[in-house]
């Protein structure tokens, strides 16, 4: 409570999600490119993908276990006390709750670290424990929300309603085959999430110490349901630039080594690509 | 507010989904016709397809630029004002949440035109802000009602519960195959929300200038509920008279080129389709 | 209301959907045993099939008639009035209701009609307009219970429990390639839907003239939530013992005529399913 | 009520559901391990599965039978008697609704009885009858909740919740390829709903004969909504340990056999297996 009550609580998740979405977001649109280049880099790639999963899995633990020490040993912090049998009372439940979230993202760190070192580890395990760490995200902020006022009520469970979509999301991933465009949705999605952690904060906690919005100010709910739609459509964007770009690079590295091929190659994608399109 | 409270600010939007409808309707009756066809024609109207399909994407981006604009610059309207530092209170809201819908449409404009030009963009690109657009609407017109009497919550709640529906339809062909049948119970719920639309308008602002509806009326709550199926009804009739016309079009225009062919093909065909059913 | 609002307006529907599901299922289980049999004489009942489903649509628009012309017709039912405008008020709402519902399961026995006779219509279509007429019947009812007592409430609520859950399923198949596990699961519902309607009738309108149910009594409703799984359970042991006594028939008419080929088969068979198992 | 209104009324379905979890976690590891070794004792391996699978029915419908003949003629019990026709009331309606969801995990236990006997029957046949025997206790356990304490509806909403995911999950299997991932994140849920059922014997009638929890203490709420998530955690980790004991134990067994072929495979295998990722 002590750690999260404030502005950098919020900013600290925000980031992480953030950075986590643009990260995601670059790594499935090159895996696109490159599929659609069909060069003989691509192998290459994919023994670098592996790497950069492994890596992506590092950081990944290594972002919770800050966040999981910042709860936990922040002055004020429950310092790994549950329950004060003193006091007959439960300690820094908060606290605990944020503990509870990190820790699950923190599993899914583990599970993509053990997908890229043991082979016979399905790579849908990867997604399951997304998938998870979402849904239990989800349950947690739910579950949080309880006794306060009006607008901090209401962005939370915008939280919640974005967080829950991208578990459904990858849970669907679970049952079909995965396309770019699914991937990108949730990648997205986790841009939202980023975006509103930072919104949260600055609406509860501004940090330029002026005060706090009117939390029981109807047509700040109004406008705030507006904001969530902008804060997407430019996710979308950022989403739709990285796209531009990276598909740019890829193509312009491969011109440059083979270009008449790869004019070539081009004529004959645009069949099947129009075809899918019927 | 000035601009959408009244009857034409709801026969807009309705007269532009009920068009969409009608549009995307006999687009995808007429490609499953050709493919049904099977004939070198294909190819010709598969590049018309291609052209068609830009062409949907300005006139949608032309469209909502009239909703926005519309939105915006009305007298009385916002004219790009969010905040109103003065009164220290926002402007117009309702007006800002309708521009917000109109943004997200132009989004799908903007990626269809996209989709059309550029090779490397996948086809369920569009899906998926076509999905997009339906639940940022379906959000916004959730946040919409609050305070108002009970028969315009209800309109509205019926409302969303449409563009929601259409969203989730739009939402899972990004996982599954698309087949005509899904494609044709997308496109009959968007003659449905054009129709209600108009319906909405009538009730709330009779153009007549008679007396509105008794909005505390149970009864009416009741007929509406009716009265919402009639008007699928409806729909699915329109859709059930296009697949008719259409595929008696291309049937004809067939024959006459080759009537003993198209003879032969039909009993070719007969039998993989109840092989189908079985 | 005259019309429903007592035993017989009840049992009319439940026999109609616990017939339709009782057929459903035979024929389910006897395509998939001619399947499994892969013979000669399959191609025969492909046409027998064929002419089956022609008959069923043909059954189906008759018995809407029928309760479409009760409803409207019925002494004290509106007459097609839909509004009487000397006393400023609508007329039977519910039967209009009832028609509504009615008018649906019309439209699906018609598309069942135009399935088996015109060649060009897709088979998923029927699919199509039984998930739709599902949906209207749950959102009818949904919307039917306003200001009625506790434990009436409670069982149309159960109604439209296991009406959305069959259009779930109805729609679901749209997507995902049916199998006869799904369509069995759909027919047990369809039972159940059936007996159910005869339970309301004699919750509500006891025809041996006895007392109605206390229907403030929270017992009541707990009993009733057990009674309903017990419905389901009857449903199940019913399509149980249609699939027993169904493959018994088809194997049984098979190895007369030629009993060695049939044992052969039975062991080739035997390898794939339990393949299918693993 | 008598029966399960106690410590021991809600640990014996807790292990009975979390024996369960580790018997089929064990099996669909055991099996994906099999498959990926593709090995000539698969086929041996596939018999001892098939009489694996008779007596997990054997065991399930012996567990059932406990549960409903404690449930029934434990003293104090309904002994089968429904309606007290004396008193004019319901007889034990809580032991009644017991008795149901234990007759459906019966069902369940019959239907694997019958598939792996049955040539006939459709292996998907268990997986429906698991889908609906969760839905039936989901629903059971909805209705179950009425007029208790704040905390003690808080823990059976977790059971329900958990109960109809595990459900819905079963369900979509009904539709899709099942896979692994999936199989595991069913059997991690029964893992949850075992410990879960433990748990709530452990609050509402502590063994150790002390006082209850405050069941009017929000903050009994807040941190049982994190016990919850960690109990799935715990879950987790228990799948994953069998994952990693199971692989073990399958790898070295076959690697005594055939340790240089083994090593080939794996090369082998390395390559689709990186595919799939991409």
């Amino acid at each position: 409570m002590v750690f999260m009550g404030n502005f950098k609580g919020h900013a600290l998740p925000g980031s992480f999600f953030f950075i986590l979405g643009i990260w995601w977001t670059i790594k499935y649109i090159l895996k696109y490119a490159f599929k659609k280049q069909k060069r003989t880099s691509y192998l290459d790639s994919k023994a670098l993908f592996h790497r950069a999963e492994m890596l992506e899995g590092i950081v990944i633990v290594g972002m919770t276990l800050t966040g999981i020490l910042g709860e936990q040993f922040y002055p004020g912090g429950p310092h790994l006390t549950l329950y004060d049998y003193k006091e007959g009372q439960w300690v820094q439940l908060l606290s605990w709750q944020h503990f509870t979230m990190y820790f699950f993202f923190g599993l899914l760190g583990v599970t993509n670290i053990l997908s890229s070192t043991v082979v016979s580890l399905p790579a849908s395990f990867s997604k399951l424990m997304l998938s998870n760490a979402l849904f239990v995200e989800a349950f947690v902020f739910y579950n949080h929300i309880h006794g306060r006022e009006m607008l901090d009520i209401f962005v939370h469970k915008l939280l919640v309603l974005v967080v829950f979509s991208t578990g459904v999301i990858a849970f669907m991933e679970l049952f079909a085959q995965t396309s770019i465009t699914v991937e990108l949705l949730r990648t997205s999605l986790f841009l939202l999430q980023g975006s509103w952690f930072w919104q949260i904060g600055f609406i509860l906690y501004p940090p330029s110490g002026g005060p706090a919005w009117d939390l029981m100010d109807h047509d700040n709910v109004m406008f705030l349901s507006i904001c969530f739609c902008w804060h997407y459509a430019t996710a979308i964007s950022i989403v739709g630039a990285i796209y531009v770009f990276v598909t740019w690079l890829v193509k312009s590295r491969f011109t440059r080594f083979c270009p008449s091929e790869v004019g070539l190659l081009k004529n004959a994608e645009r069949e099947p690509e129009s075809e899918e399109e019927m």
